[in-house]
C-alpha cells in the first residue's frame, strides 16, 4: 500500500482519475459533539422554536459539503447527487450523521466527513456562549460504497473508545 | 445563561458586535486522529521527501482558518494577525495544534477549531488510500484570550477521555 | 404536491437526484429595475464608454450564475454549459433576461434566477450614488424545458403587476 | 451627480475609501414575495416543523451578506458587525427585511440588498416544487444611516407599487 | 534576510501581524501579454462595442485583487480600500497595470500582483480562440509604500528585459 | 476567426456548450520565476527542510486550477479529473509546469495557466522578504489535446524571448 497523492517527483499532486468510470458511490460519516446536560437541554427546548441550533448546524453541514474541494487541496471537485444530515440527541451529547452520494469518478467519503465536520463546528459556535467546553469526537467513515477499489463498512474492531 | 445567536423572534443571526472595542485575541484549539503504526509510520517516512502529509495538512488548515466566517453561518467575517499550526506525532496518532490571533471585535475560537478541523480532514484524505479507519478525536478549544468576557483555559475537569 | 427539500426527520435536505438521467435543460427568468429617468440617460451614456454599467452588471451576473450552489443551501453544484445575459432599457427602468442551460440531473431555474438578482444588485450597486430609490421588481421564472417533471413555461396568468 | 465606479480612463474600479474615516453605519433593505395562498399555508404549516423553509432561507441570506464583495465586483470587502433577517408572512406573500451593520469607511447598502436577494431566492428554491410562478417584488434599500454622504430614509414617493 | 513565512518548526505559517501599527499602504504592479497584431487589432475593434475584452479582464482582475487571500496560503485577508486597473494596448501586446490600496497591518504586493495576473489571464481567455499562442510577461512590483519595512521603487536595475 | 465569447448583442457571454460530447482533454502550461542567485540557493536550502516553498506554492496552484471558472468570468466551471504541477530550478529563476486533465465538453487551457499563475504568485509571496524584485515571466500555454477544435502544441517559433 502507499499513498496515492504524491507524484514521482514526490510532490502532492491531485491523482488523475479520467480513466475510471462513472459509477453510483455513496459515503455514510459519522461524529459526535460531547457537551453538558445543561447544553443539550437548552437544545432541546430550542427545538420548538424557529431557529433551533440543529436546523443552523445542518445546513452549514450541507454547504459544507459542497465546498469539500475548495477545502481539502488534493480532492477533486465533482457534482453531488444528494447529502443528508441526521441527528440523534443523547444525554451527555450529540450524535451527527452525514451521508452523501454521487455519480461520478471518485468516492466522497471527503464529502461526508467534511459534512460531519462543519455541522459539528456550527453546533459549536452557536452553543459556545453557554459551553465553551465541548469536545468534538469520533468523527469517522462508517460507509462506503461504489468505484473498483471496493466498499469499505466500519467493523467492530475500528470503533475505538464508543 | 442563553445563546446569544437568536434575535427576538427566536430566528438565528449574526449578533451585533459594533460596540465592542476592537482588542487583541488570540484562540488555541487541538485535535487528534487515531491511526494505525504503520500508517503513522509512512507519515514519518514522508516528512523527508518534498512534499509530505503534513505540510499539505498544515496548508489547507491555515486556507481554512481564513474560510470560517464563510462556513459558519452566524460567525463574523473578520481579518485574522496570524495563524499557526504544529503537530506532534505519536506512535498510534498525530496530535494538532492551532493558534490563531486577530485584533478585533469578537473572538476566533471558531478559527481555531476549524483549522484543526480541516487539517485534521486533510490527513484524512491524504492518508486514506493505505488507512480508511482513521477517527478524527477530541477538537477542543484550549484557550481564549481578550475581549470583555474573560479569558478561557482548559482546565483538567474539562478533559474528557484522553 | 408537497415540498421536496426536507427529509424524513422533517430537516431540510439535498435531494437525491442519482437516479435521474442526465438530459439537456435550460432555464430563462427576468426582471427589472426601476429608476428615474435621469439615471437611465446616465447608463446609456454610459454605454459608448470603455465601461458600463451594463457591461459590469452582466459580467457580474454570470459569475453569479456559477455562483448559484454556494449561495442557495439545497442546490445541487453543477456544470453549467452556458449563461447568457441580455438587457432591454425602458424609460422608467432596465428589463434583465438570463438563460442558463446545463446537460444534467438537475434543472437550472436557480441558476437563471441567481444571475438575474446579481445583475440586478449590480446595476444598483453601480448607479446608487445617483438613486438610491432604485427598486428590483419581478424576478420571476419565465421558462424551463428539459427533465421529467415536464417544462414550464409563464403563462399571461402568472403576470401579476407588468 | 455622477457615477463614482468609472475612473479617468472610464473603466469602472473600485472607489478609493482609504481617507474615510470609520464610522458605525447600518442599512435595512427589503422585498417581498409574491405566492399563491396555498404555498404560504405550506410555509405556515412548515414553521412548527424542525427544518422550516424560513430559517433556510435566513441563513442563507446571513451567508449571502459575508459574501457581497464577492458578488458584486466593485464592492469593497468589510468586515460586518452585525446581520439581521426577519419576515412577515402575509396572505398572499412573505415579506423579507434584512439589517446589516459595519464599523468601517464604506456603507453596507449592497450587503443588506443582497442579504433580501439571497434570502428570496432561498425561499423561491425551498417552494419551487409546488409553486414556480412566485415572483420576488420591491427589492429596495429602506434606511441607510452613517458615512459622511448623510442619512437615506425611504420616503413615500419613493414607494412605487405596494 | 530570510524567509519570514516559516516557524520555528521549519513549517509555513501566516505570519503575526498583530503588534503593526494600522497605516495607508500602496501596491503598483505590472505585466505585458504578448499577441499578434491581429489580436491587438480585434481587441481595439472590439473596444467600441459593448462588452469589449478588456472590460471583462478589468472587472476579473478587481474581482481577483478581493480573492487574493482565498488563492495564496499564508497572505492575510484584509479589507482593500480601493484597486484600480489601466491598460496601455501597444502593436505588439496589451500592457496591464493594478494599483491596490488598504489601510492595515500588511501590505497590498500580492493583491496588485494578483489584480495583474488574473486580468492577463482573462484577456487570454477572451482571445484565445484567435490566439493560443499568447505569452504572459513581466509581471513584476512596480512601487510599495506605507509599513515600517520601508518603501520599494521598481529600479532601473531591476527591470531585465524590457 | 472571431471571438467566441460575446454573444449577438456584443456582449460578453458564457459561451454554450451544451452540445459537445464529453471528451478527454489535457492541457500543458508553463511559466518562470526570475529571481536572484541568492534566492534560489535559499529555496534549495528549505527544501530539505519540512514546509519548503515550492510545497506551498504547488498546493496553491492546484486549489487555484479548481478556482478557474471562479476567476476567470467567461470559464465554463468543470469538474477536473487531474492535476500536476512540477518545477525546475534553474540559477536564475524557477521554472513551472502544470498539466490539467478533464473529461468534459471544454478544454482546460484557462485551468493549467491559472494553476501555473497562482504557484508563481506563491513563489513570489514566500520569498518577498528577501527579494521584492522577481519578475514572473513565460506564462503560455504548451499544449492542449481533445475536444474537436484540434491539438496545439506550441512550435519554435511561437518562443518568444527564451
Amino acid at each position: 500500500m502507499e499513498f496515492t497523492h504524491f507524484n514521482d517527483a514526490g510532490r502532492a499532486y491531485m491523482v488523475e482519475v479520467g480513466d475510471k468510470d462513472d459509477s453510483k458511490r455513496t459515503a455514510v460519516a459519522k461524529g459526535r459533539i460531547e457537551m453538558g446536560a445543561e447544553t443539550v437541554e437548552m437544545i432541546k427546548e430550542g427545538m420548538v422554536k424557529k431557529g433551533d441550533v440543529l436546523s443552523v448546524s445542518q445546513i452549514a453541514g450541507i454547504m459544507g459539503a459542497k465546498k469539500t474541494s475548495d477545502l481539502i487541496p488534493m480532492c477533486h471537485n465533482i457534482p453531488l447527487t444528494g447529502v443528508d444530515i441526521s441527528f440523534n440527541l443523547k444525554e451527555d451529547g450529540l450524535e451527527i450523521r452525514a451521508e452523501v452520494k454521487t455519480v461520478g469518478k471518485t468516492g466522497v467519503e471527503m464529502e461526508a466527513l467534511t459534512a460531519v465536520s462543519i455541522t459539528a463546528l456550527t453546533v459549536y459556535d452557536m452553543c459556545k456562549s453557554v459551553d465553551k467546553a465541548m469536545v468534538i469526537e469520533e468523527i469517522a467513515l462508517l460507509k462506503k460504497t461504489g468505484g473498483k477499489s471496493g466498499d469499505f463498512i466500519r467493523g467492530e474492531g475500528d470503533e475505538k473508545d464508543s
